[in-house]
């Protein structure tokens, strides 16, 4: 479907995440489809906690049904994919979560993945909802990266840290691929594959490709 | 902990169901405990859809705020236990869900256990939750009454469907304990038991009963 | 990556399933890619049986060699993906499979899956496949047609078999998504959907899509 | 149930276990319940290999059958719950283990547990048993205090040693729950959570806890 | 290890079963090996419930001690393999049991294994058995007789009905192999196995097998 | 069967391996039984990569259909088990895998099985086959030498480097018996036993082993 209208959403409502999403998109530009990136008003400023995630889904609910008409695929624009299962409830066009389009991708890329958190809080989160995608097994490990959110602000420290994590992951949990379990970090994906000598899984970029495919295939 | 007060919420605006639930724990009431049934106001009328159960999350969470001073445990009184997880982070108290609950207290009476659903809807999203549980492999089958709203009203009609779906379950799938999955049929476990010959599990009960065990133990 | 180079494979011999590739091709030909169809020669005619799908490799290792030069990304076109992982350690570009391609997708559009299987036989191949993919939770059942080559070439008939298939993987199973096991039906997916109510995932443009996300993303 | 009779049964001959187990018992005492403490006379002096796992349930089977007609509900209070199943063919009345109740009341506090075994060698057995129970995928990791038995019965030492366990399995493995994996140790409950800040599962009260809700739900 | 002896162990006290028991040995006769079939005297006269094969774990224990010397390796007879890890903690020789080795050879067969059991009552206990073992996914059902004893003495009522569960196991669950789930039917294996066209494990003659590896490997 | 005839096949094209299967298969001389170690001519020089193992198939399909005339059972002598499941397809008397045997024999001595690979690069490979059995449970850990290929010609330093591994799989992840992950090394087990203080599976003998019980029972 030639110029399809896909509709990224970010939950939370901080508009940088928003600005580095679209970011995240630039390489799909050329091809022959609209793509919007909007800001979830009355989402949570960030998203650590299951409380804070399960914030996200009201205000989302509500963007997604007046966006409906204009839209022809949604991405849900947080690893924890909030309210996934329920916003396709709500409408008719495939809504995609960019938490599981990443794990999907990397699963058609190697064997085993390794997942970078930001939050230590989030691991447990990730764990159940892997579990109930049913792909927990292809995880061989996800860790945080420990930083206060001062520090990520620091693009050098946070990509430092984020190598040695994978790294981490590649030599002591076998990981083949890295997912980055995060959205909003793409520019950093090619110094991290470099680094780390491995593929790296942008999830906002896994996300975009699959929902390609769905409203073409 | 003597005189622990339980607080119990309907995620769902139907007062009837929150009257229900309170039945479901008149066994408990020779305890030396508090027990409170209170209607999420703001709730969905009825959870039939993921979506129905994430509308369930906002307004409980501005409740469990509200009732925390006053509450020594809370318990979810919805099968599909929304927002059992972010609760958890809000509070300081256990929080409870009648769905796992349910599951967790079949699973200490037999191996293979039967969950009657209402809406076939609901399936897969239990099956999510029992995938994010870990526990799917005991369940050995779900299936639903298939019966319209108007027609569950009629306890007579939804107690024969129930029946025969539990059969099914027993001689069909292996069940040995059957989950009620749904709150608010507390009043027809009794003669389900009898016509099944099996152990029932109410969600709510299990819920109380694992609750008691939290404020003493 | 524009104007990015696709390569499908039909690892047998049969040119009639390679121009039915084309075809199952022809929705993404709007795109800056260019797609080119290419036959195994020295593949098997046919692919039931394990022995089948492994004769496949070699050729198709030869192959592969050969095109890599003028190839950004490979498909592996049919539905066991013989040789996948092997292939991926003879070239530097990225190499799909039509069979993972369409349960990965399949994942990410309902939570149980029904596969429809051509041949009884392939049946435990695929278990085998889904197992070692760390997926065979998320599929409620597989079934096959169990038709002779004879009646499978009468398109009317095959139709109509898939969609009884479909419909028990449906009713008896829970099936909330169909995944056509076989390489080569993609005229048939529309109208499977519409008799069974069912979206339907064709392999091949399932891995169309998944490639089409790799070359951009 | 008012009144109810709760028999707990010690399988092994160690009568300070017994009493260990009588003070993890008293924060129930409140309750309109009966409790008794019962040693398997018979049984073997300690458990740590499957052979004095297995030893205990000749014993125990003669005590339940005696003890049945004067009991509402049996706590099998040895973590490997020996012989439980066989136990509930024996009597009529509801037959609980504290390993298994252990783990299922560590599943509705958090998503991963780390258990914390006595003996090294008891921990295949155990992983047995949490795969038999389904729930293995719950258990983040089992460690042992690998203490001789005279070390042991220097309480302060044995705390040092649980205290150093159950923080390798927070800060290493993620556990966000603690299991104790041992009868006997319930005095040493509050200090070990208070030095690991972690909630921690004493498996003696987790079944008592849920033989509460057994004879009242 | 030519010459070496291998002990197999009747559980229950039933003579009959030995007798079977020593048919199944027969084929193996050839091998310059000792193979002597004792009856556990003390155990239950047949097992049906976990009780029985618990029943069984005392008598056995002590028989094992007794015939240590003179044994390189035994055999527990009985499919339910009662005491299976104990008895191995009591002697250094390899002990194996029926049930075990009649699975893992039937996973060296084929993909899905059906297994046929006498009574309804011990699906549960062999369920939890798979599960403990790892394996329950390989298991594609567990189907029962469900006759009578003394229908059973009838040989050729009891061949009838087997072949009508094995058929089913085949036709309706893709069973590639059956495994009769009891000792002492090695007689009805060869007309089994002509009747469903399928291959047959029977257990006893499995475990020899695997114990003749042990002895010699 | 007496006087079977037990074909192996070195799918590699290194009579040194087929060499080293010869000894292996020594100490089962005394057996009433014909072994001939065969080695597959076309096959690639070692087996690393899954291109390599999968470049093993077509020359062994051609050995077996050449070989079946004067063989009673099959076994393929790589741990990778390179067209297992095709081979079966080709011949009607067993085919055995080195690998599939090593693991299932495994599983019939103890609880946790870690497992010691030549290469890190086959690890993944091996894991994919893990699953694919249903078995990976029952693998605590598998860890590779690391060693070039000239220093694992030097006999004491390989063994010296499996010993270590050893003991960190025994020591760290809970390993209670050791899978050699490789043909070719049978003359090392006695040592890696003696220095591990663990049983040692060789996978060779193993399936030779489990071949003999197909072949009598």
């Amino acid at each position: 479907m030639s110029n399809a209208r896909i509709t990224l959403v970010n939950p939370n409502s901080l508009t940088g995440v928003t600005e580095a999403i679209e970011r995240a998109v630039a390489p799909f530009k050329g091809l022959p489809l609209t793509f919007r990136c909007l800001t979830s008003t009355g989402g949570p400023a960030g998203i650590q906690t299951q409380a804070e995630a399960d914030a996200c889904i009201a205000p989302m609910a509500r963007l997604f049904l007046q966006e409906a008409a204009a839209t022809d695929a949604f991405i849900v624009a947080c690893f924890s994919d909030p309210g996934l299962h329920g916003l396709r409830d709500l409408v008719r066009v495939p809504v995609l979560g960019i938490g599981e389009c990443s794990v999907l991708t990397a699963m058609s890329m190697a064997t085993r993945i390794g997942v970078i958190a930001i939050a230590r809080a989030s691991i447990p989160r990730h764990l159940r909802y892997f579990r109930s995608m049913g792909v927990a097994d292809r995880i061989c490990a996800e860790l945080s990266l420990d930083m206060k959110v001062s520090e990520l602000a620091d693009a050098e420290k946070a990509l430092a840290r984020m190598v040695a994590v994978g790294k981490t992951l590649r030599d002591e949990q076998g990981a083949e691929v890295l997912v980055m379990g995060c959205a909003g970090m793409a520019d950093l994906r090619g110094r991290l594959e470099d680094a780390c000598q491995l593929p790296v899984v942008e999830p906002t970029q896994a996300a975009v490709g699959m929902a390609v495919g769905r409203v073409f295939g």
